[in-house]
């Protein structure tokens, strides 16, 4: 099958990061979408550092228009950002009959009404799982996954610049205008951070996540939009004496009488998952009427898990224009003759950390001998507990925490730990993992 | 367009949850798919108790076969479970060209490469989603949210019968065997609990997830398998200590070597999000090589929550085998010209919780004037936190939560509150948001 051509309108940080994981998972990419996905041209108007990112690979010009307009281009992705030029690029990419990848929130937000109809007029797909929410695919979440459900509520920390700096403010117990200039200088916060701190960069994605969950048209004007410049450090404080955390939410929700659109500080009891979530994460809590509670977390920003929304629509919209029987999403998401030959590995093989639990004799020079039986097998200690006999007692329990090590190096350790006078009964094992 | 046929094998628990659920929201469900999904024909060895669960609205049939060799049906949900007679209905339904849609893991884990091999040379799609974590829309995320990603490894708590063992046995400090028999007694856990807590059952999810995440074939036979069944509480009591949580794994990961697929008890640290997962919940976290870490938490078991799972996977068919412009995903989820006209309420209407503070002279009777204030305003107290003024001080904070209300109740009562003699400066106001 010959590939889908795609043109990149803007080069920026998710358009550079979308093509150079496009370019390092073509393969992986390739056998998920049945075809190959090519990005043949890019726009922007610093052609030579599009030039540089692309290696020569595509065809670059400083004119959007000659994307749009180009007769070979399936899928236009508008990454140029706002709703001036953005808005008359994608409408012309519509009227082509090509389809769209977008994360443009803002655009949607104020004129997504006229961009659906557009594209349902004409017969072709608009997507933009990258406005919502950055790689967590939360769009097709409500779109497609919950769409047994009469969604009753979303709450969505969907800001990443806010949400860290409410998690410094909470940490440090510091003010807010401390805080904006740290995350300035970390690059969590733009120079000019209003949508952000506003509110309206989350209000956008609330609106947009209302119009997909409750089947409204967007009503970004509606939306009450309250960001967190007015926050006091001494109500982070008392929130957290009450039981409470501080996060900034994007709140839709439904009721007899409509339909809720808010995006405001909200105390979240502490003891909710969300509202642990911190520094620039994003998450997004659904309740619907058939699953209960969902809840979403990822990385909501950043050049990377952008672009993996991005390609995640573009391979949507290539599964789906291909439209042959051949070419359906394939059921292990691969097709199965290309399937891999990577071998199961044994447990003996396998690599993590350890807790180790043993009971010895309280003498001299236990410790010794199996801190020097673990060295030997190469496995070093990352911490360690004992306590004192109990009165009357001779044995005591040692409890370590191993550095990562594989697993036949514990089995033979423990063996020999085992066979030690000084230590009583087995060595319980339970495996470790950081999952960070 | 004439609707989708759907025939289902088995009513029980997923089966009558999945009838209700498609009975209740059918019109959501029917906007959102483009075509009506009925389901035609029911077959289960309980006649009687399948006709008294569909109000008569399906054929009653007490032998499978009608149902997957019937000519008009199009979609076959398998809900008997095991690895019986269950695969010789599956294989027969795809042979006769119907797409079929299971919750049966243990099915998959033994049998996937020879269903799947089947469907794909048959054209017929076999989607699963309910088989992994239940309502938790997981399999679309590996298979498609995150499909531009090189997956590095997956670990999930993906069996709740352990998961809410293991919350009691931290909870309250008592032993396996204790806590597993109130399991039993609150239906967490069945009568024969073995394929729970011996991590059987989250070892064929896993052995599913891996397929999807690393494109190779489902190879159970090849996976570690170690349940609960050993763990002391003395253990979990030391791993609280050393600041780790207990919980059963059910792990993938990807290395030079090969994959490691392993299920077993697994200290995590207690600072992650998937540590404070607990009763029957399920929760899979995922590392993929662009987007990072994304996790996916919600409800793995249970009557409606499974149904919500098979439902989407009812809708994505339908959507796949419609394959014309007209009823593709629908970008917002539903057909434009369909979308409702709920309103979205002005602020003064919403409904919910609020935090106020305010700073008040240290006089007999401010407390009685805020409280009475607010009780006239409807407004009841549910927290509150007052401190003596500080040294020298003649001022002092007082913090209130309420219960829920509507904003204008509490905009009119802190207008009068401030109007107080005794009351100094405005009344800081966030709202309070539940989540429960």
């Amino acid at each position: 099958m010959k590939p889908i051509k795609v043109g990149l309108l803007g080069i920026g940080t998710v358009g550079s990061g979308t093509f150079n994981v496009l370019k390092r998972n073509r393969e992986e990419i390739t056998r998920r979408a049945g075809r190959d996905i090519q990005i043949a041209m890019v726009a922007d108007l610093n052609t030579a550092r599009a030039k540089e990112l692309t290696n020569g690979e595509c065809e670059i010009v400083n004119d959007a228009n000659l994307v749009v307009n180009h007769p070979d281009i399936d899928i236009v992705i508008e990454l140029i950002g706002g709703y001036g030029i953005a808005k008359d690029l994608v409408l012309k990419a519509i009227a082509n009959g090509k389809h769209v990848v977008t994360a443009n929130k803002a655009l949607l937000a104020m004129h997504g009404n006229e961009i659906f109809k557009a594209a349902q007029e004409k017969g072709v797909m608009v997507a933009f799982e990258a406005a919502v929410a950055g790689g967590i695919p939360i769009i097709k979440a409500l779109r497609e996954g919950l769409t047994a459900n009469r969604i009753e509520w979303i709450a969505g920390i969907i800001n990443g610049t806010t949400n860290f700096i409410l998690s410094e403010m909470r940490d440090k117990g510091l003010d807010f205008d401390v805080v904006l200039k740290e995350a300035q200088r970390l690059g969590y916060a733009e120079a000019d951070p209003t949508f952000d701190i506003e509110g309206v960069d989350a209000a956008h994605k609330a609106t947009i996540m209302s119009a997909i969950a409750f089947g409204i048209p967007v009503q970004f004007d509606k939306a009450h939009v309250e960001g967190i410049t007015k926050l006091q450090a001494t109500d982070i404080r008392y929130a957290e004496q009450l039981g409470y955390r501080i996060k900034l939410l994007g709140i839709a929700k439904r009721t007899p009488k409509g339909i809720e659109l808010r995006v405001h500080p909200t105390l979240i009891p502490a003891k909710r998952l969300i509202a642990n979530v911190e520094g620039a994460m994003n998450a997004v809590l659904v309740q619907g009427d058939a699953v209960g509670a969902t809840l979403y977390y990822g990385k909501g920003a950043g050049s990377e898990p952008t672009a993996s929304a991005v390609i995640a629509d573009l391979v949507d919209i290539t599964r789906l224009a291909t439209a042959d029987p051949e070419h359906r999403v394939p059921h292990l998401a691969f097709q199965p003759d290309a399937m891999t030959d990577t071998p199961i590995l044994p447990m003996s093989e396998i690599t993590t950390s350890y807790y180790l639990r043993m009971q010895v004799e309280d003498q001299t020079g236990v410790l010794a001998d199996v801190t020097r039986i673990l060295a030997d097998s190469t496995i070093s200690i990352d911490a360690m507990l004992q306590k004192e006999p109990a009165e009357g007692e001779s044995c005591t329990d040692i409890i370590m925490l191993t550095h990562q090590t594989q697993e036949k190096n514990v089995e033979a350790a423990i063996a020999k730990i085992e066979a030690l006078p000084t230590v009583v009964g087995k060595v319980s094992k339970i495996r470790l993992e950081h999952l960070s």
